[in-house]
């Protein structure tokens, strides 16, 4: 089956709103095997919204309408679709009745142009939203099939997993592509496929893709056009093998956070942590205490921007910085040591660097990051140099930073 | 001047990319007065991209492609575009070179596949990419007008400002749509429509947006068709109106941020800031180091999650925590001098709340914040609730404690 999807809104054209809903329709639809064929935005005008609706039907015989279904004027969506399937809008009494209590229960009164939300062409079923107040439709007939839903994103994300997806399952092509992804970080992008170049062709018919960003190397394995039990057995398999040839670099699958992973595995082996940032100025922190839960492994940290905090909060000896610079494997050392004790943490992680734009030099470069991890064993350091800008640096130095403290914990060292 | 959008590549129908090329391009033609009426989303297949251009230029005259002009088998548009206008491909000397001193560049030899994106469709107008390989195209004639862009949004963003806008300036209607926006933060939207309701119709002929968000309610002030000096110079006294009206609300314009501004005010003022944060878990140090040379404003932060390091790091009376709960005005008091005293600072701030999902009451909801600052006045603090999930909560105690900070700084009160 294929289908289009024609996005009403003059906002969109405007570039007042991104237009999120679109990536998440396309790869909803293509994980069941609807294969989306294109995508049209349109402002809020009627005969633009007719000519768009009604070339997608005679191109591919189904459309999918996000927007234009508001109880405002410029909502004309149903309006224009009911006038191309000759259908008229009938006052719908269940629809209004539970638009009513929709109000009651928020303790407003609906208005009278409310009452057009109401209104469904004839022949068509409704979607019932219990995410707000405009109901989807499904029109089917001479011109095709028109699913309308609202342009809200959580009301369209809502209603496309509830009510349209269940409908189109049994139209599809039975082949559906599907993606899932491999988490790396603290390997450039080189070495994994170097690493990973005789396995390869082992995944397939699955397409593998490097996808770089600041928090390290994605794969992303794809499965295109394959039954769907075929492709989630493909996938899983897959994903294990990646995994597998990824070794330590590897820290979860498709949204997996490097920070959750750190604190499940410093709770499994009973050890609590702390940070201690310079340039990332509160970021482990941050990611951390992002995850629900984490207080009862992460104790806190100290943000010692100025180097005399260094010192104050964390022990850290003037002479090191004297000798070394502030961004160095010894005042990381340093910082680390002061954090677990001052802290008292089983495990702590620190971070030094020179974000930028200012600061760098010759020797030290921006981008340098130093970074301690102490805790039982003797304390690590590295150093390492990020490329891009001051928020992109700061990221990597976040990440880099839980990737060494996750490696410490997994050694058993604390 | 009307414009239709075509966005080429499959990666956009699968969803696995979102399209933020065309909300940028949306605003930046309507700022220069040529209305995009349309965009079509197609996959990187020949007969798609060329039924969508051919359509749009039937329509409308005019349109601007995105994608599909790199060097692999799948980028098919400058091929498909100049069979449209029977113009055949003849390669470039000229782009080439520039291509082999780029390659150069960057240490690099240029692949057999690269000599086609020196290849240009006969009589048109190359558009230099110094920002990546594939140069952009202009090609004007029988059909109507094609402009060609690469897809990649560094390259896309230069190419359209550096060389589409300029040459579309004098094509457009002469009547422009653009938007100025005035940021808020502290007050509740109803209560910011109340205040500036008696100059609402003063604002006329310029619309008034409200956009509440976790930083606040930012004011979107847009001229519809105006001559660009006239938009200008309407929305300049907009803005100001605007920000008298919004008082001690309103803290700058556009992408004004309130941690640069709370940056700015200290250092003018010649005082140091710390902060320490509890449920904020380091996003108040993060935002204030996210601005390049904070260095010598804020000194740093203390983040004590576990409540034995309010007392350890911050001085917090452990009596105090026992007696009004670690959420409490009491602590916040606490831990604002604590922070002044300790990180030996002019002013500091404060945060501890319940960001959820868990560990709220019946009298301390999920969301409930308690915000200190001390300087050298007496310590103030402040009690809110907010609304929203974990991430959501815990942004807008963030942007809470930088506002009362900046209050704090701005009443000379250090």
């Amino acid at each position: 089956m294929d289908i289009e999807l024609v996005t009403v809104g003059t906002e969109l054209l405007l570039g007042f709103t991104v237009d999120t809903n679109s990536a998440e329709i396309g790869r909803a639809l293509a994980e069941e095997g609807v294969r989306l064929v294109r995508r049209t935005s349109v402002a809020d005008r009627p005969e633009e919204i007719a000519a768009a609706v009604a070339g997608a039907l005679q191109r591919s015989g189904a459309v999918l309408t996000t927007g234009g279904l508001g109880p405002t004027r410029d909502d004309m969506t149903k309006t224009v679709v009911a006038a191309l399937y000759d259908a008229p809008l009938e006052f719908d009494e269940t629809v209004w009745q539970s638009l009513l209590e929709r109000y009651r229960r928020f303790g407003r009164a609906p208005a009278a142009s409310n009452r057009t939300q109401a209104e469904v062409p004839r022949g068509a079923t409704v979607l019932p939203n219990r995410w707000g107040t405009a109901p989807g439709l499904w029109l089917e007939g001479e011109p095709g099939l028109t699913i309308m839903l609202p342009g809200v994103p959580s009301e369209m994300r809502n209603l496309l997993a509830h009510e349209v997806l269940p409908r189109l399952r049994g139209r599809g092509s039975g082949k559906v592509i599907r993606s899932r992804a491999v988490r790396t970080t603290g390997i450039a992008e080189s070495t994994l496929a170097e690493r990973l170049d005789d396995i390869e062709d082992e995944l397939e018919p699955l397409s593998l893709a490097y996808l770089p960003g600041v928090s390290g190397v994605d794969l992303r394995l794809t499965a295109w056009g394959l039954e769907a039990s075929d492709a989630d057995d493909l996938l899983s398999a897959g994903v294990a093998r990646l995994t597998a040839a990824a070794g330590e670099f590897a820290y979860g699958t498709d949204d997996a956070d490097l920070a959750a992973a750190v604190l499940d595995r410093a709770r499994r082996a009973g050890l609590r942590l702390a940070a201690a940032e310079s340039c990332t100025g509160g970021m482990v922190g941050t990611r951390l205490t992002a995850v629900p839960g984490s207080s009862d492994v992460f104790v806190g940290g100290v943000v010692c921007y100025d180097d005399r905090l260094k010192t104050l909060l964390l022990d850290v000896d003037p002479a090191t910085i004297a000798r070394h610079g502030a961004v160095s494997g010894e005042v990381a050392a340093e910082m680390a040591t002061g954090a677990l004790t001052r802290l008292a943490a089983d495990a702590a992680v620190s971070v030094t660097g020179i974000a930028g734009p200012g600061g760098g030099s010759a020797e030290k470069p921006v981008g340098t990051v130093c970074i301690g991890v102490a805790g039982r064993g003797p304390v690590e350091t590295a150093r390492m140099v990020f490329g891009g800008n001051r928020e992109e640096v700061r990221a990597r130095a976040a990440q880099a930073a839980l990737r060494m403290l996750l490696g410490r914990i997994g050694s058993g060292d604390g």
